[in-house]
């Protein structure tokens, strides 16, 4: 199945020395990792890399980075870690993908960057100008879709509509949800409720075509009873789910602690800065799963 | 102790049937409560009221609402119940307090109308425009002063300034800690991140003659290493006060679920509108336990 990848690549040509270059197969995934994505990078993006290698037979890993940190990464990688996994000093992992020597892309990096340089790089859908990142949350009643968590802040009302089209044709392709139910994050749940942005948007979100599910609260954001995905600002969205991933930190770890980016061509997750080793691993299980079901392409035809 | 107050005073008068006034006494604590405030009122209010009475029997109670809801909680009381609860029809419960007929005010009801209510009965300190409320939340360290949670959406740097030393002056005069480390909540902690309304308020708050913490994130509100102070808008502080009473609401039950007006010449406490009839007990209790201390006096005193 894998074909492995020896060595290191020479900066700008992005082909390893002494082997064919990949190609895409069956189940296969290439995921380009930025090497100093992270608070405790390059340590925890090495390990999570390693985890993710081991845990996955099918996995390519390309770690991306500045020349130095690509050595001193390559020279403690076993021979035969290097068989899975590539050091490519230079670049960016958007430029990977861009060049076709990744399928997906994975940063615990400054969100800001990682989304500007993905959207330059591989280029945004048609309609999206500012690509939300949406996190899936564990809830009591099941799973639910908060977006954005950070990439868009002080966004305007049509902002928050186009982003709510996103999160609604996410939870149709990945989650399965013909009909989702779509909630605007506020602050009490009688109409009129709120700051100026979210009157603003829920004027326009009930006129969208989708199930409107009305205002919600951050209680149920928790509880998941009243929508499948819940639309804020990326100001909000941000403060929330590191909060709620602070509490659940304490309490399990078995869930994707990332994001994705929604309305850009190709497959961009997000880690949180202070990602360990298992949360990369887990959001590079999330990007090359994502990238084997298609599934931003088929949120993309969801929306066009 | 207690002075029992019997059958139901005239509206307007605020005096009882057959029984002389209550007058203030050392220890004693007469609290107003809003009959119809909150999602599950009256019955949970009267319900919190008869738990805060029988574990407090220092307390008097009055239950401000329209005549026709006072009457019939009237009705079902016991004759025992009589003697420590007031049923008073019209008014609000801030025109008790300003009428000196209750030592402070709790409320399940719409915030807004309450801050607005207290705000003109009560009165304002000076220099303050926009008064926040603050909710204490339990954290991994200790306990954290959140503020605003849900009085002003829509502030601005100046807003969020003033906020903060109410906030620290409450943790010096409440939870005694007499240099509280104030943080300023946003999305990421290096210098420059958030939004508009974070970078101006950033600049103010490093000016502030407090222990400025600088940025903190969702997490840190949970963690509470980093701050015992959190000042945000009072948008982003409701949603994540109600996302984590939700979290702790399938776990622990002991802990105040009630937010304290600050800036108002008046002890004023703001209960969850789904509060139940526990939670209102709860607020009742810390109601007069801000009464019964002066704890409002010292925190006015301590920005002043």
């Amino acid at each position: 199945m894998t074909r492995p990848i020896i060595g290191r690549v020479v900066p700008g040509q992005w082909r390893s020395t002494g082997a064919p270059a990949p190609h895409r197969e069956p189940g296969t995934a290439r995921i380009a990792v930025d090497l100093l994505g992270g608070d405790h990078a390059p340590a925890v993006v090495v390990d999570g890399a390693l985890r993710a290698a081991e845990d996955d037979p099918a996995l390519h890993l390309t770690l991306v980075g500045p020349a130095d940190a690509a050595d001193a990464v390559l020279d403690a990688l076993r021979p035969a870690q290097r068989h899975r996994i590539t050091v490519v000093p230079g670049g960016t992992t958007a430029e990977a993908v861009a060049a076709g020597h990744a399928d997906a892309l994975v940063s615990a990096g400054d969100t800001a960057v990682t989304v500007v340089s993905a959207a330059r790089a591989l280029g945004r859908w048609p309609g999206i100008r500012r690509p939300p990142l949406a996190a899936v949350l564990p809830t009591a009643a099941g799973r639910l879709v908060l977006l954005d968590v950070g990439s868009t802040v002080d966004p305007d009302a049509e902002t928050l509509a186009t982003h709510a089209r996103l999160g609604a044709a996410y939870a149709t392709a990945v989650h399965a949800l013909p009909d989702p139910r779509v909630g605007l994050l506020t602050i009490g749940t009688e109409r009129g409720k709120g700051d100026r942005l979210r009157r603003a948007a829920a004027r326009l979100l009930e006129d969208l075509p989708l199930r409107y599910a009305g205002l919600v609260e951050g209680s149920d954001v928790v509880l998941g009873a009243a929508a499948d995905v819940v639309v804020t600002d990326g100001f909000t969205g941000n403060v929330l789910l590191k909060a709620l991933e602070a509490v659940h930190g304490t309490r399990k770890a078995d869930e994707t602690r990332a994001a994705v980016l929604l309305g850009v061509r190709g497959v961009v997750v997000v880690c949180h800065g202070a990602a360990t080793g298992p949360d990369l691993a887990n959001g590079i299980a999330f990007a090359a799963d994502l990238h084997r079901h298609r599934r931003i392409d088929v949120v993309q035809r969801g929306i066009a």
